[in-house]
């Protein structure tokens, strides 16, 4: 059985917006700090990979706003790997109130990786994180 | 004939990351902006509302990632609002760059409008802006 | 003798610039992350107090900058509160690497309390807690 | 005479926080941002010149915070470059609101220039830019 990865934030002030919520933007760059954690935890390396020329690019992403973080609020980021395609993996992702488990947000991200002239490149270690 | 609202912003150094392009995240700033500044041109104050209680909120987004913004590069984002439903509204936004045209994402963001109690509230400002 | 409160804390991808180390204006958000973080445990809430008209607002920033985070880096933020005069208080703060216990940057923050007027309002909960 | 080379921008409501004015971290990059254009202006581009290995950075920040921004402002961030010793060059910098012309903050920047080693590295370019 596979264990699902998951992060624990907490919100930080200045991600809150005059509406009083976490601003919209931000849950991306929650959303993004759990995959490369996740990434890290299968042994690869964000910006190691950038530096030797292999380049994870998103292509698509779909949010689902349910209900608003606020000051003070912790909550779990997780992480599901899924392969879309040769060239294609995906990642489903939530963000739950730890409070009481409501869910905050709904994501599907759809990635590729290429090289530095922008052409094609899943090398054999990405490749093989999505099955 | 309509005339498709829009504004230009130049990229700023702090929103490029790590791999040399805009963080994903900052063109969802981008296109808030965007939307915030085509409310002012139709009279609609985002922070007025909010302080009225009246509380735009963004339900669900997609964004197709196509091509990369740079240093130094300037971008339109667009803005073309669509009625959903009775309680929803969207915006078809798409982000070009100034020096090649070339279309860099297209985003599909549907909002909709709810009291402090985060009950359903369109008032008719909002309603008829959106046809 | 007093601990000297501090939070740890992990640089996030987006948080790196194009020079490839955290941007100069995110170490401002650490800091205030600190000491919100470090109000919470003397029983202070900065969103609670906003709410109730006590508004906390920094009047003078003063960082020195001695090396730079990376991604991957964890590091260490404390938060030494100074009475400075009758309606000013301070923070004196630090943020070192956790990996090799070097010193990033010092900064001295310099505060005070007003109330929605913008009239100058240290409650008793706020001047006790600069002594 | 010389002139005060400045840039106008307006707040984006992402960058108001939850006491509904400007993020005191989101001062910093108007500033940084009104830096590199005026870099721009006398012919120097800081992607270019970090790709280059000349890499520029602050070594130390003072800000007074005098007023705060709130959503709809618009204001001028202006930047006069100072010489302060062989290896280190200034800025000092305002912000203005463009209603009423109010002082937002004032700033002192504090820079130098080093290669990728992390050595000090003035090259010419840089080193006439500052007088």
């Amino acid at each position: 059985m596979d264990e699902i990865f998951s992060i624990k934030l907490k919100v930080r002030d200045y991600e809150v917006d005059l509406q009083g919520v976490v601003n919209n933007a931000n849950y991306q760059h929650y959303l993004e700090h759990a995959r490369h954690e996740f990434l890290n935890s299968i042994g690869l390396d964000f910006a190691k990979l950038t530096n030797e020329g292999i380049i994870l690019v998103v292509k698509r992403i779909e949010i689902d706003y349910n209900q608003a973080l606020r000051s003070g609020d912790s909550f779990i980021v997780d992480c599901r790997p899924e392969r879309i395609s040769t060239l294609r993996f995906g990642f489903n992702q939530s963000i739950y109130r730890v409070s009481d488990g409501k869910v905050i947000i709904h994501a599907k991200v759809i990635g590729t990786s290429i090289n530095r002239q922008g052409r094609p490149f899943l090398p054999p270690e990405i490749d093989k994180a999505f099955i």
